[in-house]
């Protein structure tokens, strides 16, 4: 009750104003770009300038669309600090748009190493750096309670989230999370975010814990058993589109409340003028099929979060 | 047999040439500089600027008497994209004294985003940054064979290797690592990470896998035990000095080949000018308590790999 800007209370807001739980991932690869967009020199440099340009334009084209953007550090990083200032950059960006941004770092690192990941992940909350921070990112949580702590800590002082990997989308993941028995090791994990996450002073209006987790979607009766075990948890959900999971899957991740699910998609939409055969044509055609992409997916989610999907341009 | 420039074997070499194991970590904080480096303005380029400093005079301090020095990234993302250049510069630097270096980088993702990590992280092999790029991460691989394939790839091309992390030093994360029965997660871990490099087109001539693995020591049955699990798995070995382990706890991860372990200590070493009471002192002072402290844990942990222990300064 006295956190008036809790994380989940600002993503419930986000997803009633865009009526709709679907976030675009930012995972741009050189390769992948627009022709025009093709850095004309080999080197880090020009590619971190593309991608970047690139993601502003995905953005600027998707934030009428759906409440957040996720952005994944790890396609900024293939470019060394280039990248890594593009990434800051274009979280800026996304909060000048009037969009949420999930930071999708994936760290995890004992303690004391955890501190200064969390300092330049997502503790600033003044000074020019505030703007470039986003309002929550992934973590690993393999290291235990100290690992996430800080960026708890973080995340309780300045309104912001975290979304614990307990699930991930990736088949290669089951050699390690399918370990155990009975009990599974993404159960153990589940109900140690649980734990970590449970406490009043982390929970807001909405009745959610800023303390979330990555969950994605496999067959209902298994996810609706993980959502169980996760009663206060924001999800982030992904695997939908280019992963091959459909919205019906990812039905069990979502509560009665706002904010209790978001569902990402990243190549199925920032690369729809690929199967558009709009690879090489002008910017207004293939952000239109970016634009029709986006469209498609908020509408597919949307009832998800209790909307009715709106597919009008 | 066909990899003249197998991370194993530079490493033995590397230790053969210095006559221990021990490895140096650079985990700098702007709080704990020596008061001549603290920066006059709190914002991050400064702060980039004097960590970047102080890592540069610890490298050349303890180049002569270490075989390699591991960087951890997330003292230097704490600054944004300013620490991470750095990061990269240092990384030149320590190849320009002789030194190896581990990269701390505990990345771990989905395959089609490890493959953009590990092309920041791992794999540059010519053109300007190849000389930024350490000769091993570590990784964290809990998202299964495919979050880290795009590494081990990169590190068979390169003659790099990198170390998966399989029992951590936080005593808190024992609530993820101790989870299973009559198996533990950690020994799991330890079977992927053997099943991972057990190939031969990863072993170098010395018998050692490029996939290797961070294993803290805790008593010594269990590290006897958990080594046994991985033949072939060069170790990283954390704990040693401020978080409390002595030499005797780490003999276990050795094996009688070159190369089997070496052992990383990082405040014991780099701050040891404040137990000495050398903060504020004159640079020649705060070097000598480092290089001091660096010689006494380079010869503690000589015999390990059966050299004699040098305190000859």
């Amino acid at each position: 009750m006295d956190q008036p800007n809790h994380y989940c209370d600002r993503l419930s807001a986000a997803i009633h104003a865009k009526q709709t739980a679907a976030v675009v991932g930012i995972d741009p690869v050189v390769e992948r770009l627009p022709r025009e967009l093709r850095p004309a020199e080999s080197n880090a440099p020009a590619a971190a300038d593309a991608i970047e340009t690139f993601g502003r334009l995905v953005i600027d084209t998707v934030a009428p669309l759906v409440p957040a953007v996720k952005i994944n550090a790890g396609f900024f990083e293939a470019h060394y600090e280039f990248g890594v200032a593009a990434y800051y950059r274009l979280v800026a960006h996304a909060h000048a748009r009037g969009l949420l941004v999930i930071g999708d770092i994936k760290r995890g690192d004992i303690g004391s190493t955890a501190r200064l990941y969390a300092a330049g992940h997502l503790a600033a909350t003044s000074g020019p750096d505030a703007a470039r921070i986003p309002d929550a990112v992934t973590l690993a949580g393999y290291l235990g309670v100290r690992a996430v702590e800080p960026f708890i800590a973080a995340a309780r002082a300045a309104g912001r989230g975290v979304y614990v990997l307990v699930r991930p989308s990736d088949p290669g993941a089951d050699e390690v999370h399918e370990f155990g028995r009975p009990q599974r090791f993404y159960e153990h994990m589940a109900d140690l975010v649980r734990s970590w996450g449970d406490d009043d002073t982390l929970i807001g209006t909405c009745g959610l814990s800023c303390v979330g987790a990555v969950v994605a979607p496999k067959d209902s009766a298994s996810t609706a058993a993980l959502r169980a075990r996760l009663p206060h948890a924001p999800l982030l959900v992904p695997g939908y589109g280019a992963q091959g999971a459909g919205a019906e899957a990812c039905r069990p991740c979502f509560l009665a409340v706002g904010g209790s699910a978001v569902v990402n998609a990243s190549r199925s939409v920032i690369y729809a003028y690929e199967a558009a055969g709009k690879t090489d044509s002008p910017r207004e055609q293939w952000l239109a099929c970016i634009a029709t992409a986006c469209r498609r997916f908020a509408a597919d989610i949307a009832p998800l979060a209790g909307f009715s999907p709106n597919l009008a341009p």
